[in-house]
């Protein structure tokens, strides 16, 4: 198992890792298996989307927001952060991507994120790779 | 694999099984790996949240309700419960956790939750972990 | 590692292809452990959900349309698929499902379905099946 850091600038961002997961993947010489990325916070996710054009993380966040605004009348917990909460859990806890070849395997468009909804922040997010070495599962 | 039933309560429920999981990962002996959770119903889903203040879990399905609500004009499915489908594929089915120091990993406030979308009924969840009984993964 | 192709006939569309999952983890000899599904495209995610009454496919499409629609005054990735990334996040691009005697764990009314949210294409999903071919895992 390793830890990442990730340090978010805004409160609603989502942060490219593609490049430490491929890393913590490599530490461990797995050549065919899967990598498991989970975030260790209630108000941070993880996703897999282009990375190609930033429009579409813009949209991606904004449509989010639309979808669970900051502030509704019936709210209860006092942090102020239900919507984060609930993105969290709509996007997810954690990813499980398939390793092939000692990498990540993505599409070519595709790319790994951390999904902040409650930063700015220093995030941890955990690795773990599981198969062989030999290259076959 | 081992199978946790849960008994929920309310048509709408986040039902904490984080000592259960813990539990069917200390059966295994597993010390460093992952445990897969996973919903055998089309209607409850698997996430991971707050487990400290109960309001979070009022916010999470309030706002849940708001944003697939029970009934629409264009709802055909006869069963009535077409936004139980709807927030199970939201959510997930299924759910996986890196296990470190032969428990699933969890955050300082994450617990693993059950989701009810169509309770109350009691529910079946299956666990399998991998990995490996020697402390590294 | 192995590759599903799948045609998709609609923008959005669910298309079960629980008998390529099957298929492929019958091919490993995998007894015992478990499958991740991923999609490599940014513009279709994986769930599971009823495979019974094809009304609740219908259900969760139109929902899933009214919650992410095809236009927003603020969408501004040029390619005019906003709707598809947020959907593909919302649902997820990747699916653990727990093996069990040789085969992908389901409850009764479960199947696996791709989640064309910008159809038609044709999609490829990768199958990773890692475990043990004795029966435990």
């Amino acid at each position: 198992m390793e830890e990442i850091r990730v340090r978010t600038g805004e409160r609603n961002a989502l942060v490219e890792i593609t490049a430490q997961v491929e890393e913590a993947v490599r530490h461990t010489g797995v050549r065919e298996g899967i990598v498991v990325v989970q975030s260790l916070h209630t108000t941070a996710a993880l996703t897999v989307n282009e990375n190609a054009d930033p429009d579409v993380v813009h949209d991606v966040l904004r449509k989010m927001d639309e979808i669970v605004p900051g502030t509704e009348p019936y709210y209860r917990h006092a942090e102020g952060n239900s919507d984060s909460h609930v993105k969290t859990s709509i996007f997810g806890p954690s990813l499980t991507l398939i390793v092939h070849h000692g990498r990540p395997l993505l599409g070519r468009w595709q790319g790994i994120y951390l999904c902040e909804w409650d930063g700015p922040r220093e995030r941890t997010v955990a690795v773990q790779v599981m198969g062989s070495q030999e290259g076959t599962a």
